[in-house]
């Protein structure tokens, strides 16, 4: 098995969920993995190409709709087809599922950042050709997608016709039944212009109601000067190429596809035309190195490689590559929780950006983290017109699910009242300020989110009785059990923004920092609501119960019914699909880390004791139907000492979407999950963790591995890290020394 | 004041509430109290005309469906309008509109159980004629609707002509954002025939989902052989009748409708036309002796007489009279919340009846209670149905809000989260059997009801480790907070069932009634079961706070921010259409009586001292944003000795559709709040109660009343009840003699 590549040999199996993990992205746009020819009919299929941050806004239709409600919502669209390229010889078209396919093979190059489709192919009449596609998205040029193609005629000489086509009559797929999927309208993209001129066609079509435009062009160089003609049809423009093929001669025949949006180019069309003048200046050869070297530089602080589990290395480097492909690279765009690969979640950027994507950009290519945390301020007004639609009087409450912004959450209870999502993004920017110390970040763009964040979950939140500070109908990360009073997660999470933030002023200067004395103008912001975040993170309620030694999730979670796992037959997993929420809401029982997720990240929070026993009482409890699950599970059981149980979670976690664990990654991949699969290296073998600015370990290869080898990218180091067994060896590769925490002892790295 | 009447003098104002207050219905159809003729189109208007019980089913569309969310709606019908008829003077169009009107008067009479509206009119060219339209939907012919118009000249000789229509093209309304009022496709009902046949017309429609046919029939009989001719157009039929007009003379010109609809008439065109042939054979008198001697007999044992306060006395008779109108008296209906007077609520029956209704009908019309009782029994295996949809493996759920017995609530939350409605449908039977000893439906119906009730509630409960038994993830009657934890409400209902159904087994009977055996061997019903309801009533956990003395709503809400009541202001109420759900359950706020209505329920599950305690905490933050709660807080008042606010409340209660409190009587009565104000005088200022099968008496008259006059039916007897200041006294009209209590004394009757 080679690690650095994904390959599939059998092309009649698992379509669909092959187009999701051949998926061809570079952060703006994806194209999913469907075959230039088409397949047929049967076969199901959803050929899609997405751009980051592009799509159509809906009314939301509710049954019984209540103040608040969204109104609209935003859904990712599938854009023009520029994938279309069919290939005729001797007047046979060329078909996986005609004639005889003598050698078929795919593969998805991590180094090279480019799927490779190799085929031996023969006609229904015994005329032999080899084929092979090469697909790739441009890291260096955002807007460009190639498909190179080599045709070489084996046994016969004869005619070949190439029609490439770019076709602007899509659609998005739509499903009533799985809420994991999108309910938008089908057909939301409407073509305004096709153009022909000098060989290049383009195609622009515009959504109805978020008044986007979309321009697709495409151009063509061939190594052998086929005739070029084109036919304009009502909603496509194919390039028809004709010529003879020798035998043994190779044909070389690259397409080039340009997409340009309203948001980046405000001039779609002739934008569009001068960036696909300017590729057809190079061939694919030099698009494909660019390619390569882009990803050798990711890959040089990025990679992570275990020695001794093959399987496991690939799943790691699958998911680190589809990250990078996923990830929004503009303040247009965030990371969808499918990145650009399919449209289930209608294309939706969650938490799952800050809490499971985030680190791995933050310690390896901290611009990449930066450029999140961005989006998240170019949406802050947003998030103030949410509090105050929500009734909050002070502050921001960012979106549950959101593309451009606004709320698009149409189901509140395990949407809208995750205020999580707030405290998440807090977490994030804290952690960011601690590893990079980007101080004009902070002044400019941080501290103002901050601020904005703990006046809205200190305005949600209220003193009790006692004096505890306590938050109520909340939903915590576990959506089995909605709305509820102190969820442990939220609580402990907005305990550590109150607590942090008058700490992080203090170190900006405070009032004597410019910037940040024209922020307390601007927000009209009084230095004693800082003195009342820190009273409100000191009395900070975390439900604990003493007897058990226990956090209960939230107030009432252990006066609930135990679920009854014994008589749930495997067919009703995932429990979403087969129960109604009130039956699972009224049981202990977990859709995923919740409690244990606090600890994960706020682990001083707690001791080392009553966090083994919350492992162990919510280990029981809790089914993973969410795809964020398990990946916590195994960075906490390496915490605790349980390294077996640890490398199983991991397992589960590094090859969900390879090995399509959930059934669901024909609509798209992970990307938390692929975070996670990251996370549970660095933060669970490792056992790396972020203590008051200092880095600590706690390392424990599983059995069957013989080391672990990765970078860390902490305050302007490179830390290069290598582990054996029980223990980690760290050197320094760029930057000053620093002492790290190795189980607990100070450790100077140089 | 005429106490026995409701009069308008003013057709200028408020026509759309006017139209709701002025309706005419039997129970089986309502027709909206519009003008024959029709208004200007500028008046805000919904002429409507309800069968109870006939819908059209749509699919429910969510922004996102979770797991047993239900997949079709119900909502009530606009069918055929027969209202139609306009009348031309001398080629001058009647309308109130135009010329001048020297008089106007619109009564309606409870006694004759007619709308009466009475006009002297001068057209334009200065004819004056005395016109007076009479209405009424006949309770004795259930089927039949009829106007009775008289028409004199004043002042002139001239021609006449009357149009009398009967037109398919209607529609509901919709409203988008008021979720009080329904979602439902606007143009529901398609035409399929229109049938002309001697002088009498038909109009057949159907629904697309429902497959429901509803047939209107329409037919005439005047004083004076006016020249009728019929013009049939699409989707209308006009009967147009000549003559002349003759000064000082009358003419009287009467219109039959009839509507047959599938459910009670399979054969529906021939038993409409059988219907309306039967009717031809009677003028309008003898229906409208009849309606008066049906009315006579309702109000015998019905009324009450309060001496001493005109205005509530109307307020009373106009509730009762509409109640009669709007409940359902066959096994296709119940009651809904706005009866048939409009379209609010999609015409869906709640648990509004149980609670708030079927009090007045058990007392006085037992008859009219026990088909209410029937219809749930009609419903019994939907709601068996969706229990198993909802993950209960055993029992009965009844559906929050319905028509057929399908749940339509598409808000869950505030929806089926309601479980109390299954005790609260349990609750009423144990009455009905109490007040009746009705042996017959107990074995035959009530039984089965019970078990099935039982079984869910003891289904979705659990024994806490501390014994105690528990209600998880539930809403009560107040949805201020939703899916909440032991309701106490809820449970204390709970626990009267649990407690009650093995006494009433016992008392049936047990196995030595056939029925019941027969009815354990359908049920496979284990005794045991019997055993384990009583040990969970006996269980059975009611939220206490003992320090102070209260009881909790749900265990939770105590611990929650007050609302900030100052800082509200006036337009933000009712609070539901001005903030989000979260934002209402995070305070301890009530929408309605909730707790308190517990305590009225059941008195004897706690103590006064806490009752009181209980009535003065909810009283300062309960917003009455519902009709079904200010009745409650009257009655709790009396009981507690605060008279004044006792009066108070029932002021609201009383009038509140008369004087349109709410703002939304234009769509329609509140048939609850209508039943809250019977409930006020018996169980208020009476101080009726119910205990362990003997009626008791807390008597207290309001300062201004000099007294206050009702009958009771129960347990095969008349009750003559006789209130002056703080006694009452009862005497026996028919029956055995027995004792009552009053004020704890046992007075005998006889």
């Amino acid at each position: 098995m080679n690690s650095w590549s994904l390959k599939d040999t059998n092309f009649n199996e698992s379509y669909q969920l092959k187009e999701t993990l051949y998926s061809t992205a570079n952060g703006y746009f994806g194209v999913r993995g469907s075959f230039e020819e088409g397949v047929n009919k049967e076969i199901p299929s959803v050929r899609g190409a997405y751009i980051n941050g592009f799509y159509e806004s809906e009314e939301i239709v509710y049954g019984e709709k209540l103040h608040g409600f969204p109104d609209r919502s935003q859904s990712i669209l599938n854009v023009i087809d520029t994938q279309g390229i069919s290939v005729k010889i001797n007047n046979e078209i060329f078909s996986l599922f005609s004639g005889k396919v003598l050698f078929y093979e795919r593969e998805l190059d991590f180094k090279k950042g480019m799927v490779i489709r190799t085929i031996q192919w023969e006609s229904p009449k015994g005329n032999i050709i080899n084929i092979i596609f090469n697909r790739l998205a441009s890291f260096t040029r955002r807007e460009l997608f190639l498909i190179n193609i080599s045709i070489e005629a084996v046994n016969f000489d004869g005619a070949i016709e190439i029609v490439s086509t770019i076709n602007g009559d899509v659609s998005n797929i739509v499903s009533e039944d799985d809420p994991r999927i999108g309910t938008a309208n089908a057909k939301a993209l409407s073509i305004v212009d096709l153009q022909v001129e000098n060989n290049r066609s383009f195609i622009k079509s515009k959504t109805k109601h978020s008044k986007l435009v979309v321009v697709g062009g495409i151009s063509h160089l061939n190594s052998q000067n086929l005739k070029e003609s084109i036919e304009k049809e009502e909603k496509s423009i194919n390039h028809i190429f004709k010529g003879n093929l020798e035998k043994g001669k190779i044909i070389f025949f690259t397409k080039y596809a340009v997409y340009t949006d309203t948001n980046r180019h405000p001039d779609e069309i002739n934008q569009n035309k001068k960036i696909l003048d300017e590729a057809l200046k190079h061939d694919f050869g030099h698009f494909a190195i660019s390619q390569e070297n882009y990803l050798t530089k990711f890959w040089e602080v990025s990679d992570i490689q275990i020695t001794g589990d093959e399987e496991m290395q690939q799943g790691l480097r699958f998911n680190l590559f589809h990250l990078l492909q996923s990830v929004g690279k503009d303040r247009w765009s965030n990371i969808s929780a499918k990145g650009l690969s399919g449209e289930g979640y209608e294309g939706h950027y969650f938490w799952d950006t800050e809490i499971y994507i985030f680190p791995f950009f933050l310690f390896t290519n901290p611009d990449l983290a930066k450029n999140l945390l961005n989006y998240r301020f170019t949406i802050l007004d947003f998030a103030r017109k949410r509090a105050k639609q929500m009734g909050h009087t002070i502050g921001a409450l960012y979106p549950w699910r959101t593309i451009a912004g606004d709320e698009c959450s149409p189901f509140f209870p395990a949407g809208t009242a995750q205020y999580h999502i707030n405290v998440d993004i807090a977490y994030s920017i804290i952690q960011y300020y601690s590893v990079t110390e980007d101080v004009a970040f902070m002044t400019e763009k941080g501290m103002e989110m901050l601020v904005e964040i703990a006046r809205l979950m200190y305005h949600i939140g209220h003193f009790r009785n006692d004096g505890k500070f306590c938050i109520d109908a909340v939903t915590g990360p576990d959506e089995y059990t909605c709305i509820v009073n102190n969820n442990y997660y939220t609580n402990v999470l907005t305990k550590n923004l109150f607590v942090q933030i008058g700490k992080i002023w203090s170190e900006l200067g405070g009032l004597q920092n410019e910037d940040l004395k024209n922020l307390t103008e601007k927000l009209h912001f009084e230095s004693e609501e800082l003195v009342n975040f820190e009273k409100a993170g000191i009395a900070m309620f975390l439900p604990y119960d003493a007897e058990k030694n226990l956090h209960p999730q939230d107030d009432s979670f252990f006066n609930k019914k135990m679920w009854d796992f014994e008589n749930t037959p495997k067919e009703n997993y995932p429990l979403l699909l087969n129960y109604h929420p009130l039956t699972l809401y009224r049981h202990q029982v977990c859709k995923q880390a919740d409690t244990i997720l606090g600890h994960f990240l706020l682990e001083n929070e707690s001791n080392m004791e009553t966090i083994k026993n919350d492992y162990h009482y919510y280990e029981k409890i809790t089914t993973h139907d969410s795809s964020l699950s398990t990946c916590i599970f195994s960075i906490m059981a390496n915490r605790i000492g349980e390294y077996d149980k640890a490398y199983d979670y991991f397992i589960n976690t590094a090859r969900l979407d390879i090995d399509n664990l959930h059934h669901n990654t024909k609509d798209g991949i992970h990307t938390a999950c692929m975070g996670g699969s990251w996370m549970s290296m660095v933060f669970g073998f490792a056992g790396m963790r972020l203590v008051d600015g200092e880095l600590n370990f706690h390392p424990h290869l599983p059995k069957k591995w013989k080391s672990l080898d990765f970078k860390i990218n902490f305050k302007n180091r490179i830390l290069v890290c290598h582990l054996v067994s029980d223990s980690i060896q760290i050197r320094l590769e760029k930057g000053e020394p620093l002492n790290v925490i190795v189980e607990g002892i100070v450790v100077a790295v140089s």
